[in-house]
Formats: C-alpha cells, structure tokens, sequence
C-alpha cells in the first residue's frame, strides 16, 4: 500500500513510517516540525533530540533497512500543501499532525487558538483534499480516549444505541474532555462523521490511550532511528514522566490522590494498531471508531509498578502526591470496551517490571540530558 | 444592564440592539460586515440593503428612540479587537457573530474553512476575553435547532440522562447536522461545554429554530430601522423565501418529498427569548441550554400556508417540489421539547395568515428589487 503518515516527526510519527516501510509499504512522511517549534516556546524537549525527517529517513535507509521512506517538509494547516500532498493518491492516510498536549492547550488564549486552529484545520483540509484528489483514500484519525472523560456509564467503542422515551436510535457515543487540547479532538470528530455522511468518506478514528516506552521492532537497537521521548509536564505521558523522575532522583509527582483511571499501551501496540486498521480499512461511508489501549492504571497503579521496577535496578523512587494542577476526577468509575482491535488479532505487548526496566536502562543512559526544571507540571487548569 | 451585541449587523443582531436599547439596556453593537462581504461575493443581497451599523444607530436616536446604541466596527475573529470590545465589561454578552449560512459552507474547502475558523475563533475568542476583562459576564449564545438534527428520539433541551448497562450519567444531547456550519455550531457548544466545566463560565446556548418576517415593535414602521430581509438560497430562511417567490411569481422550491419539519418563530419571538434569557441568567459554572422555537412545521405546511396567505392579496403561489440539493431525511420524526422558554414567560406570537400578509405586503413594496437568480439552489451537497 501507498500510505502518508501526516505528523510524521512525532512520537509516534516516525517509528509508525519505519514500522510501516518495514512491511513493505510505499511510505511518504510528511511534517512541519511545529512541536518541535513548540517545544522550543516552552523550553520543553525530548530526552535526545533528533534529526528532521529527511535525515532520519536518510538514516533508515543507510542502515540497509526494507523499503524508503520520501519526506515532504511543509504546514498542513495550510490548503495548498495538504492538497499537494494528498495529489499522492494514496490508499490510506494516517493524521497525527495536531498539537498533543493538553496542558499547552491549557496556557492561555494564543495557545488554545493555536490547538484549536492547527487541529481542525488541519482535519478539515485533509477532507477536502481527500475529496479533491483520492475519495476511496482510507482515513485514519488520531483520536484519545480522553474525549470519553470519564463518564459514570461504560465506554462503548464510539457508538451508543439510546432508548429514549420509548423510542431508539443510535448516537456518537457522549463525549466530554478534560483538556482544551483533547476537546479539539472531540471537534475533529465531529467534523469527520459529518463529511462521512455527507460524502461517503472512509474513516477510521482511533481512541487511543497514553502511549508509553520508546522501542519498536523496526528501531532494533539503533539510537539514530529513535523516536523523541519526552518527559516533560507538556508533552510527557505519565509512565515515561515517572521512569524519568525515577532515575533524576525526584519524586514521582502523582496528581493529587491518583484515583484517575485511564487505558494505556506500549508503542509496540500503537504500530500493531495502526497497521492493523490500515490492512482492514473501513469501508467507504463508514465512520469506524475502535477504542486503542491495552489495560487499564491509576496513576497510582503506574508510580507502583515504576517504583517496583526501579528496585531492580537499585534505584529507590519515592511518590509524591502533589495538588492536582487539573480539574478531573481523581476517583472514578472507567470501563472502556476493548473489542474490535482484539477481533483484528492484536496481541496486547501488557506492562511488566521488563518493559519499565528497558525504560529505565534507557533514561540512566542519558540521565546528564534530563532537566528536572521542566518535569514538574507548570500549567494549572484553575489559572 | 449593559449589554455587548457581537454580530449587530445581522438579520438578528440589528433588532436585538433596538429591542435591548428601548427596553432601557445600554447597547454596543458590534460588527466586521463579513456576512455582507460574504453575499457580495456569491452576488446574494438582501431585498433591500441598509446603512452601515454607525448610519443605522444615527437613524435609531435621531427618530426619538429610547436610548442610545454604541457601535464598535472590527473583525471579532482578531483576538485584539474582542479584547478590547470586551474590556467594556458588560452584563451580558449576545453572540450572533457567525458566519450563517449551511449551503455557503458547503460551496467547497474555503468557504468551509472560513466557516470553522470564524465560528468556532469567535467563540474561543469571546471565552477568553470573558474569563479576561468579566469572568461573571453572561454569555448568550446563538446555537441552532440543526445541531440536533432528525433523530429518532425526543429532543429534550440540550441535555439527557443515559441509562446503560445499569449505570447512569447525564450528558450533552447527541448532535449531528445537516451542514457543516450547524456542525460548526455544535463544536461551538463543545468548546462552551468544556470552557463552563473549567472556567466556571455564565453561559446560556440557544438553539433556535429557523426565523422568519421583518417586524419589530421597535422598528414601529420605520423601514431605515429595518433589518435584511434575506431571500436567497445561501441567506435567505424558508417561509422568508417562500414569500419572496410567491411575490416574483416563481413556483416556491419545496427540496424533495417535503416532509422536513423544525421549529419555527416570529422574529419578534426571537426578540421576546433574548430578553428573557438577558433578563434570567443562566448560573455562574452552567452551561444552560434552550430550545428556540414556537411551532412545527413541515416545508410543505410552509409552502401551503404560504400559498393560501397569497391568495387573499390576489397572488395565486405555485409549489414545486425540486430535487433536493441538500442530504435529508424527508420524512423522519420530529419530536422537539419547550418548555424553558416558556416557564421564563415566552408569549408565542403563531404563524397565521395576517403574519404571512404583512410579509407578502412589505415584500410587494420592493418586487422590483427582487433578483430571481438567487433564489433557486445554487449549492448541492452531493458535489
């Protein structure tokens, strides 16, 4: 298959183009390195910096590695570009190309503008351009499972049928975020099902889960085609956060009294998924939402599990339960349907004291690269 | 109270400054003229075009009306520009300033695009400016009866509780529009939603049916202080263009089987439910929603109450039922609540025959102004 993964430079971006070149895909990864321009803003930034696409693919394909991965360098939020490249025809298109951290959506007016504009938009010009150039393209979307929240019901995968006053039909399943940032995803669902009922697209939209570790089979030991991991309080996830405070010698910063429940995966997961949805595309006029993650923690459950793995290695990693800067639900009701991936075959990598120890092994290697200024959170939802 | 009009230029926002101003409210109307912009550009205009909103304002006070109407001109997608509007710090806030119209949003990917960016900009603008300069401003927003759609339950006002599997949680109504600026409208309500459950926000969202007729009690005979009268396909609502064709001498357009039923008010209702809601504010941290609407009708019951209005003026109005430029169900359920509106007090004024006369009259004054190549569909929704 021809595939374009758009958002090709971020965590997940560029081991899903390795992973997918490695099956023998035609690979086109396209990014505009607005996070890393983010990043920078904040004076965030990931444990090891990398090169820019061209580089890493150069990179990847030195290494004697299967299949070649073409780079486009360019602003999807703006029409002429998106066009540009959807004019590839591809069969399917993967879009992470959207600002992803929830607290920087949380700073201030500039900041959620730019969340809000750059998402949708971005979303939006892929419909077009999808319309315009490859309507049988299979889109597959970037969603969170954070556009569930954390509703006191189950969590369906997208859909919910409602007997209301005798009377039935079926809906998108209720959805309230707990980030600005995650609220934009709610928006980009929005946008995609009604272009799926009004044009007939094909669109897969993922919920998908924290991500957490840094390894992927087609990386193979090889630094230089790592992907970036970040453990700051913008754009670090909570178990790559902790492995990191574990190592520096700072206390684990669990958000007030860590009841919050959410479904996680291991990147392994995430290209099992992706590949997965790419080789059983949705079918045309179909708005296919699957819920992507592995096994549910508390963020308690996480700080224990790293504290636990930490001693392996001789490092004593204290938790701190520190006020909470959000405004969520620290215990709660979460049960999140996992179905429709599990009947595509994935085998769920689950999280054991051997994938947080590879972590930290990993982390130790670069501990002098750590800033403990940017791990504490410096966002408050409240301000 | 003193209250900031956002989108004053409008077929709305014109006799909501008036009605506010004679009811002893200090006014600001507020406008960029991006929907005249708009009509130039698809050669749409309203059957008879007004001054400017200063000229318009001048009108207001120089006949002797009470009160006086402040008139700021800018560009509210420019956060400067809302900033500063909103540094007035008023009582309450009306937001109409939206790009209006479903079939223009659906002309293709820039017109798309100005859509998403302006409303849902405006919207995140009008947030932060609120939270900046008057976090206890109550904010009171145009939303639309079209967010919900047809389904096939009741609509209830905004909200329903779901009972599922055993467990049970109150959410936002489902959504799910038949164009992409309804659809806009309902990112609008997520973004309020979420803003309101951070922020603590005073947020009232309308969800108003389609209006029709051009009177006012303020406007009192005075046609400077009239609002536009829209009558074209992208601007123009049904029972206003249902007029204007039986006027022309043109078979009114009914879309398909006809069956498509909303709720329907009188321009002065709309006044009425502004004041209302101005006049009972929603709580601090709720987000209070309001169906807008008197009465039902189907397109054909619109076109045939049309047709038998004309007939006592001597016109003897044609129905033609066209292929349906737009994706509908056209003969669905329609089963839509009200009843906040009417526990505040709401006298519905009823469609009859001495309503559709007035409009047939006014509309006969200026028949020589009437350009008939705008009223047919110049939009599909399947290309």
């Amino acid at each position: 298959m021809k595939i374009i993964v758009l958002g090709a430079d971020g965590y997940l971006g560029w081991p899903t183009c390795m992973h997918l070149a490695s099956l023998g895909n035609e690979v086109i990864a396209v990014d505009s390195y607005l996070k890393r321009k983010i990043a920078k803003e904040t004076s965030s930034a990931p444990l090891v910096e990398m090169p820019g696409l061209p580089d890493r693919a150069d990179a990847y394909f030195d290494l004697g590695r299967r299949g070649k991965i073409k780079v486009y360098e360019g602003d999807l939020a703006d029409y002429e570009f998106m066009s540009k490249v959807m004019s590839e025809k591809p069969d399917a298109v993967i879009h992470y190309a959207e600002q992803p951290s929830g607290p920087y959506s949380m700073l201030g007016h500039k900041e959620a503008a730019l969340t809000l504009h750059n998402n949708t938009g971005t979303t939006l010009n892929l419909i077009h351009a999808v319309l315009e150039h490859c309507p049988e393209c299979h889109i597959i979307k970037l969603g969170t499972m954070g556009e569930y929240g954390t509703p006191n019901i189950d969590i369906e995968e997208g859909w919910i049928d409602i007997t209301h006053n005798g009377r039935s039909d079926k809906f998108l399943f209720p959805r309230q975020a707990g980030s600005f940032y995650h609220t934009t995803k709610i928006l980009d669902t929005d946008i995609l099902w009604f272009y799926v009922r009004m044009k007939g697209l094909r669109v897969t939209d993922l919920m998908q889960g924290p991500v957490y570790s840094h390894f992927t089979d087609s990386m193979e030991g090889e630094e230089i085609l790592g992907t970036h991991f970040w453990y700051d309080d913008l754009f670090g996830t909570a178990l790559n956060r902790f492995v990191v405070q574990a190592v520096a010698g700072i206390p684990m910063t669990v958000y007030g009294k860590g009841g919050q429940t959410r479904g996680y995966l291991n990147l392994k997961d995430t290209m099992q998924c992706i590949t997965l949805a790419a080789e059983n595309p949705a079918d045309q006029g179909e708005l296919r939402i699957m819920n992507q993650f592995t096994e549910d923690f508390s963020a308690n459950q996480l700080a224990e599990a790293v504290q636990r793995a930490s001693k392996l290695v001789g490092i004593d990693a204290e938790i701190d339960h520190i006020a909470n800067p959000r405004i969520e639900k620290e215990d709660h009701y979460y049960n999140a349907k996992l179905e429709k991936f599990m009947e595509l075959g994935l085998k769920p990598h689950l999280l054991n004291d051997d994938v947080i120890v590879q972590m930290l092994e990993y982390v130790k290697k670069h501990k002098d690269r750590i800033d403990p200024s940017v791990v504490h959170p410096r966002v408050n939802w409240r301000r």
